[in-house]
């Protein structure tokens, strides 16, 4: 049997890796992109150029939408001479839950309910796209999701394809929830490396102990090597990309008057480093928003006791906010009914990943009280205090720390000081 | 009969003004300090230069302390051939109280409780210092205060002498709480002309709508014209003045466990623009953190409707985050035993004054509930959130904005939201 044509919009990085595995995969893909070149440069890797986005679209009885800017295309996909009866619709972009629901909500509107839509966005970067191996949360009613997973099936990862729990939205709520993390370690990951050099810190070293301990990230583990070559130009994953994702976890946050304190404060960062004008960079060269100069050049004079103490200082500030950040992701997950044994499932295997997720955060998601490491509240916060003073005696900015410190302090003033350090999620949830 | 003769150190700005003013009144003023030009200039302006920190000392009965890094004098001061039996010390230097406490502790433990110790920071700029009409925020016994009375009143305004009680340590918190308003304010004054030029205002006419509104700031007022001309070089007031009294009052927070997130994210503004070469220029140029030109050049081409709308954005951004500042100072200072009706006081005369402080924080330190505005604090939250969202989508950072939202959003989320707005100061003392 002859494989079903597939329309396709949006070539860009991410889009282009997945439209091209599909055309490997003996799919007929109609891409279109308002960028001829993005066009030509499907047609030459086996792809079907569409002439316009209505050509894209009609007759095609599976259509995948990829475009930074969902709203621009909406309209002429539901327009006449477009999608045909009974198609499903692939919404793989990133956006906030409630633009999903609203597609839905307009599709209903029309009189194009028999369109099988799935809010499906996907995470993984642009080889795993090519591959064929992306993440990929997919949520939508259960017929729609039915139609559907073959292709989700094509695009991701055997492991990787999350069906969501919770119709149109939930998807997007489960990747964005996710974005929290991502959008914090990212950061996290510079400001520890830039404290570690304001200490006079070998970077290498440095990351070597942050990797075997507690403080780990995968994202400060997946950028540090961008961040010693300072290979910025152009950036493997720009800054405006992990600005557009806090974007619409912030503004989401706002709308349920949810506080996301360390979030909020990553994005002021983006937005002060955008206007420096590092918006197409990688964002590992945030490391610079903390250090002056390549990391690379300190070189450690220090003696092996003075080392060992100001490594825990930078190993205890990159805890102790990880674990802020796994209490800030999971109380907003859970405040938007996220599925969370689920979301643990995800994070565990993505880009979101922390040991401190790992421990805590399941702590706080099978229900508080198991005491994983038997530090309290107020011992987490003895810790985070003593390198937030450190960096301020050295005039070292310390955005995300000294915002993790501000919520422990509230958490103690709510009386949670004595328990286990996991109970700062209270301070989200009271 | 002749007036007494006066040891001074430290001729720097401020001190300079405050020992020429002595001179002028007629006093013979021994001056020292560890740059030779400026102890060569206070000879030229008729002082008695000091050949030495003990020279300055030997046989004074008074002495006045006015160093940047008061640690470095205290031994020579007490030590053998320095101050004589019973003379009257002033720190007024800006210190942590826990420094002048421990200042205390230092002369009972040497045998030196003869010395009348003051803890006696002052304010108002270098012109005030010179014209002997300097605010001062004296703290010590009653005798030590009885001793040192007429120098304290030498150096200040009649109506801005403030004795305040609580003994050594007393003044200098009264001092930190203050600045706690003038940290955020000089930032808040930036934030909200640069996100003025961001929606396309008009800086004077925007900086006039302020001034006529409750969003009005003393700082705002003070540093317009500065940062209209970027009249910066050298500072009339560097960068690193008020990140040093900022820098005490987070490190003062950190030792109490107090959570101060609007000065503390102030405060990260700072550092990360010291590290970009701002530390001896005007902090009026943290506009630039916001807007990457001359606010001056913005000329505005929108209709009047669309201008009052956008206007109103700025100046709710102002109101709001200069509530939650005032709620900040206010909670703090209550924590730390200040006296709020002294505090109040010295406020509306000083560099600390807003409108917002002047309101609601009346209402605030004489009891909530009196609902001087009307507005809940969702009401509030409602009006910040709305300029914060613009200024997202304008990609503009708002530090302070966003901080003061979340502790509004951590307000609400413990039920303060039907309150009035002042009630917002109970996130900070639940």
């Amino acid at each position: 049997m002859s494989k079903p044509s597939i329309g396709f919009v949006g070539l860009g990085a991410m889009g282009f890796g997945m439209a091209t595995h599909l055309v490997k995969e003996g799919y007929p893909v109609h891409g279109f992109d308002v960028f001829p070149a993005s066009v030509e440069r499907f047609k030459a890797a086996g792809g079907i150029p569409a002439s316009s986005l209505q050509d894209s679209a009609k007759e095609k009885d599976f259509y995948v939408c990829m475009v930074a800017s969902a709203p621009q295309v909406q309209s002429v996909l539901f327009g006449d001479d477009a999608l045909p009866k009974n198609a499903t619709l692939l919404l793989c972009s990133t956006v906030p839950a409630s633009y999903a629901q609203s597609v839905a909500a307009e599709l209903a509107s029309i009189g194009r309910s028999d369109i099988s839509f799935i809010d499906a966005p996907v995470s993984g970067g642009a080889l795993r796209a090519a591959a064929g191996t992306l993440s990929i949360m997919a949520g939508a009613p259960d017929a729609a999701l039915e139609n559907g997973r073959f292709l989700l099936q094509e695009m991701s990862d055997a492991n990787k394809l999350y069906l969501v729990p919770g119709g149109i939205g939930a998807g997007s709520n489960m990747k964005m929830v996710h974005q929290v993390l991502a959008g914090i370690h990212i950061l996290g990951a510079s400001e520890a490396q830039g404290f570690a050099a304001r200490l006079g810190l070998d970077a290498v070293k440095t990351a070597e102990a942050i990797k075997s301990s507690p403080a780990w990230s995968w994202m400060h583990e997946n950028r540090l090597q961008r961040m010693l070559d300072e290979d910025w130009h152009p950036g493997a994953s720009a800054l405006t990309i992990i600005l557009k994702d806090v974007g619409i976890i912030t503004t989401s946050a706002r709308q349920s008057q949810f506080p996301t304190p360390l979030c909020s404060t990553a994005e002021q960062v983006y937005l002060s480093a955008l206007l420096q004008g590092y918006g197409p960079v990688d964002d590992s060269s945030m490391v610079r928003q903390y250090f002056a100069e390549p990391i690379t050049k300190v070189s450690s004079t220090k003696a092996e006791e003075e080392t060992a103490e100001a490594l825990q200082l930078v190993l205890d500030l990159m805890e102790v906010t990880n674990l802020v950040a796994a209490a800030e992701a999971i109380s907003f997950a859970r405040y938007l009914k996220v599925d969370l044994k689920q979301f643990y499932t995800l994070v565990a295997d993505a880009a979101g990943a922390s040991r401190q997720f790992m421990t805590k955060g399941l702590e706080i998601i099978e229900g508080l009280g198991q005491d994983v490491s038997g530090e309290t509240v107020e011992g987490a916060t003895a810790r985070l205090e003593k390198a937030v003073q450190k960096a301020r005696d050295l005039h070292c900015p310390l955005n995300l720390g000294n915002a993790a410190l501000s919520v422990l302090f509230m958490a103690k003033k709510s009386g949670l000081g004595a328990e286990g350090s996991a109970s700062v999620v209270k301070a989200f949830e009271n």
